[in-house]
């Protein structure tokens, strides 16, 4: 038994704290941990731990879930602010697990996909990148085949063209640190929305001028949070040990983003603030309440 | 940490008994009771108490599930009565958490509202209290204004003028004791059915004589088991740690008094037993039942 | 208390083993063993056991579990023969559990039953035997009137005769060892699909001649797993303390044995196994999978 | 298994509170209840239960612990008082579990015994009542054989004799509520020492009477502690599974009791207090303290 | 973590079942079952486990306990028969773990070692074996330098010389089945007592021609039951946490096995048993006294 | 409740790791804790923690076990050096917990305390510092009367002068680093033996003098022990619900701290090894022991 959690097991467990893969792990080693934890406990805890392989514990769904996600709250928003997706263009940044999927359900939406970033270019197509086209030109890790991609009639553009396309929106979901004072001006006048599909693609001072030009901004800790609430339903559905299947899942979790959406949006008309205030506003008057309910204070 | 429930908690648990606010205790216990009991057992069990806020593992629907229950098999009743509920009236004793819903519902089947009673008066539109005006001229206690009732064309008729009106339907709402050997006759001969909304609206003598009359008696554990039933749900949802919206809520709830009135009415038919005698009936026998097969006798 | 579990209760639990009826036990023992365990345990713990009876713990539909299960992978079955059920006929040995249940549905679906054997005999009927006329000749324990079966049109035939009918499909859903060496080459050149109803009711002898003349067999394992499967219903539903109605239940087990059905199905076509080897092959590759995944080898 | 403390057993422990018999109780029960609590905890947990019978978790010297206990604080006001034993004489009244072993003790050490009361009537020798002998003229039950006495030259006095002898020492060890107003005078102007075998022997305004004559006062819940010192000593026995020899028993047992002795005797010597007094002071002092500490107050 | 004890921990404790080495296991093996169950527990539990090296949870004395044991009770027995160990004379099978301790603690009482046995061989000093003597011509693993014991005066015999010599004790102390029908009327008329300290050494034939010549028998399961013995105080010390030194130990050993003695040998006179009969009688008796008083029966 | 250990509570007990007072914690926060740790494991577990007051789960002998450990080492070593301990003289550093104690034993066994240090002077009477004096010229801070000390025939010199007293022992008791490379060489020729009463009294440039010079030395994690070893005899106290009297306890503490003492020196000789390092070297090697028998390595 690879000595994993040893010192952890009491602190742990399905009604407590819950682990799931972070930088350096995967599910892999969920299961090495989930195989000592049940050892110890010597009963089936499959709850114990997310990020377990389909078929072992894990949710069906899951590779889906943070890309779907960004796309549900982008309708949501979009619908709020009149505009149909179908008439809509977006340029991405990250073509990696996040964006792979976003760009499916955008097209499949109805929405044009104009750009795909990777690291060192981006890839343009005026008339749109094809989601199956895609698939064909990029690798399993993310990787672009600039050949094939010209071949297609792609373009090749410099790295940071994603951000200056004139489309109506922008995901970046890549890395952090991609919107900055630099850059920022560079949006274009177009552009609507901002889906951080990311974690902290936009610098604070960056965010201050996306603001004030009324760019609608769907925070990351929105945006992206499909992955967790995936996280969420894997416990769920190990503590009952019974899954549900795919469009169940993404059913549920277009639920769950909508509903956060909705709660950050209507807080942000009525209080008059930037939707990132408004959902910190609400994440910590959750906290609040709860330590104030429960007696704390 | 208040100490709440130090010296229960061996005997409480989210899967042995789980208690729920009473007289004196309201969602604040509950969470404080919550709070001692997790920090005692050191994990997350919402699911050993009932009766906490939405949000913080309470059920959606709670606030509608004992007025509504009371509607849903009434609307049953009516069925198996031949009547169409679109053409019944109705008069209520009360207008708090029960009334309030049940009214709401009623009027939403098709139902007309003829009368509603507060503890010192009954008012009354002949052709129909609107729920929304009711709402709009009793407060959240549950007082009704006067003045206003007039000026939109109600009339201020004596307190117990609830239960003499030409009406298809009592509901008694409010608090035990209501109908006695006193007034039981002052009941119209055109009433069909009464749905005992409170705990022991009826008392013993005054059943008799609505048995005799051949009244249909929904019995206040059948009719009013909506709250508790609710309660049961939420235990389910707080041990999945995972919520119905109220629709699904709602809708669950529609289902087990539904099939609760059925199996009462089943009875009470093929052995020819008053529906509260039948109701007793099913519940010792469930009782025994169990008692029986579990081996302890 | 009887003591029928004290020595095993640490080694058991509703998130570990969890045991079911078996030879010479049946819900009686089930809840005896409940009862103690929950004595001992102190909490309300159903999911621990199967097989309760319903309103105890019990899942609905348990009692069709088996025979529609057999139905289910049939009609998977069938569809991917590019056979239609509705023209299909079938012979079924034995009218237990299993076939009384079976049968049901084959004729829901639109099949014709034209044999039905006992242990004695086989009751024919070329035009289709319904249901419902079985229901009525056929006591509680299985057995066959066969003054009445003759009065309704039946022929008597003796008791190997179901083996040798002129139909599309053989349900052998009695006992094990029925379809030997000995009696193989009696089965109908008409036969395309055999459905193991029973536990191991063809000899390895007798399954290579199937095999070879090309029969589809949905080996035991797959296609009477509806009992079993509907025990972990039970389990998650025990363990949730919220009960499915029947058709809930009903087509949670269409998906779990549609499901299986694919797999095995999928696979014995890409790797050309006979279906009852890319069962196994399934079955050991899933253990082979979890014990390299969870680190042991 | 006979059901005797399902509903209890969360509630109490080795390590927590630990029964014992008590009225309508005795060995038996405490083993019934030890073999339920054991097949529950699936342990060895003797020390979860007191009264035991030797050989089986039960502790030596627990026969011998409350009549012993008497003495041992009764020698530890002697030698407070100057007294030698030796030169003293007693009565005792009762012949039952305390006085039978107190009167052996009392012997051992050099003291005299001059009557021994029974519920009908009191055994006098002047010359002193031998232990051996009462022992051949007193059964199982305590009940003093006449004939036998005479013939042994005791007399034969009444009732209440016992409590006017002209002794040194009293020793109340039958009833409650025995030496009273009516009765208090009686007792004889040379009595130094009165020790409480019983509970509650004396009655408040006896007790007041007591004290003004300056007797020297060893009240019950010291004086006959011993028999509950010793339940202490099984319960560390038990929960040490190793048993100390009945020496080891009653030594330690004499060192207890000397150590209560001495400090309510200190305390009354200090603050000026009868025994009685001095003995609640420390006893409500303690759990003063305790609750002082663990910062309940 | 060797796997060790995954399965069964559940099933032992510190106050369950306790294991100990037997055949092919040793303190190596059950080390590792102790940090299994330590790991898996969580605590420090190394009562759960006997026969751990000292200084790591086991108990001083354990080496000595077998053979000590087995003089403790022959040392009671002479005194009962009248005999000063001082004056007699012992032949021992075996030079293992049992007899070296044996001899030690005999010759240290008094007593003169006359043979001692190995697999192949006697050895003999008519004036006496002195304990240091054979430890200087024994090896760790008890085999005899023949060169040096004949250097040393002794004689070397045939293999079971030492059962025909004229000694007062025979002390069987290696094997199962030494002595038999075949030899066992090569016993002197002079041997008194016979000590088992192998496990059988004797057949139930020659068993009862021992009966019946009156030779005084010291049964296995009493005068080996040293080693058991130090394994429940290993148990008491590991509980505690607190290890008694070896001479407290030893002492301990002596109580026990003095005193195990003593009750069969009472028995044994009082219902004229022959020792090993009187040795079973108290054993089932225990037995039937705690099912009973238990309300098993 | 104050909350204390709620996050640990799963972490320490009884049988795990056991927490006792630190800098900035005493007695009451142990009770605190404790009355937390009962709280939430509903039992009474006093041998979760030590450090807890006499008559509340302490142990007697606390007080004293440090200053009288120190003694216990040096006692022995005087033996094993050949030195009667009734010739001999010594100067401490410090009177506080350990130097009160010291003082009081090492005068009880015969030995002449020459000096005593305070933070700003040393106290010094050549023909010896009566306990009893010093009890009564220094409170209960340890601060010394300087007057009242004069009166009485002391001498005040220096602060250091404690080091440079022609004493045959110095036992530094105070804080750490007091003997340095500045003035190790001001120790006299005349002392034999260094007791380490503080933590790390010695810097390790000054250490090597030491050695040099054949100082013998006592280094603290042995000298002053006697603290820790108490809290280990509180913990098995309280675990077993038992309390020895206070010579009991000093006894134990002289056995553990003389066989640490013996197990040390004998490896310093066989080894050659200086005793600061043979005591390393035997703590180090029990680890390592632990480590490899357990199978980790």
């Amino acid at each position: 038994m690879p000595r994993v959690c040893t010192s952890i097991v009491k602190n742990v467990g399905p009604f407590t704290d819950v682990p799931a893969p972070d930088v350096a792990t995967n599910a892999k080693h969920m299961l090495w941990m989930l195989d000592e934890y049940e050892t110890i406990t010597g009963g089936r805890y499959p709850g114990f731990i997310t990020g377990k392989p389909v078929g072992m514990g894990g949710s069906l769904g899951r590779t889906e879930a943070t890309g779907y996600g960004c796309i549900y709250v982008l309708r949501e928003a979009l619908k709020r602010l009149g505009i149909d997706i179908k008439n809509t263009t977006a340029s991405f940044q990250g073509f990696g697990n996040v964006s792979r999927y976003a760009v499916q359900l955008y097209q499949k939406l109805g929405g044009t996909v104009i750009a795909v970033s990777r690291s060192t270019f981006t890839l343009r197509k005026k008339d749109g990148l094809d989601a199956k086209l895609l698939d064909e030109i990029v690798d399993a890790n993310g990787e672009i085949d600039k050949e094939k991609a010209l071949a297609h009639g792609c373009e090749i553009l410099p790295r940071e063209a994603w951000l200056e396309q004139d489309v109506d929106i922008l995901v970046p979901a890549a890395i952090e640190n991609q919107i900055t004072a630099e850059n920022v001006n560079k949006i274009s006048e177009k552009v609507k929305v901002i889906v951080e599909g990311a974690n902290g693609p936009t610098t604070p001072d960056a965010d201050a001028v996306i603001e004030e030009r009324g760019i609608f901004m769907l925070p990351d800790f929105l945006a992206n949070a499909g992955g967790v609430t995936c996280s969420y339903f894997e416990q769920i559905q190990s503590n009952m040990n019974f899954y549900w299947d795919k469009d169940e899942v993404l059913a549920k979790l277009d639920d769950k983003m909508t509903s956060a959406f909705n709660a950050v949006y209507e807080l942000s008309v009525s209080r008059k603030l930037f939707m990132r205030d408004a959902a910190y506003v609400i994440a910590i008057n959750r906290v609040a309440e709860a330590v104030k309910r429960r007696g704390w204070v």
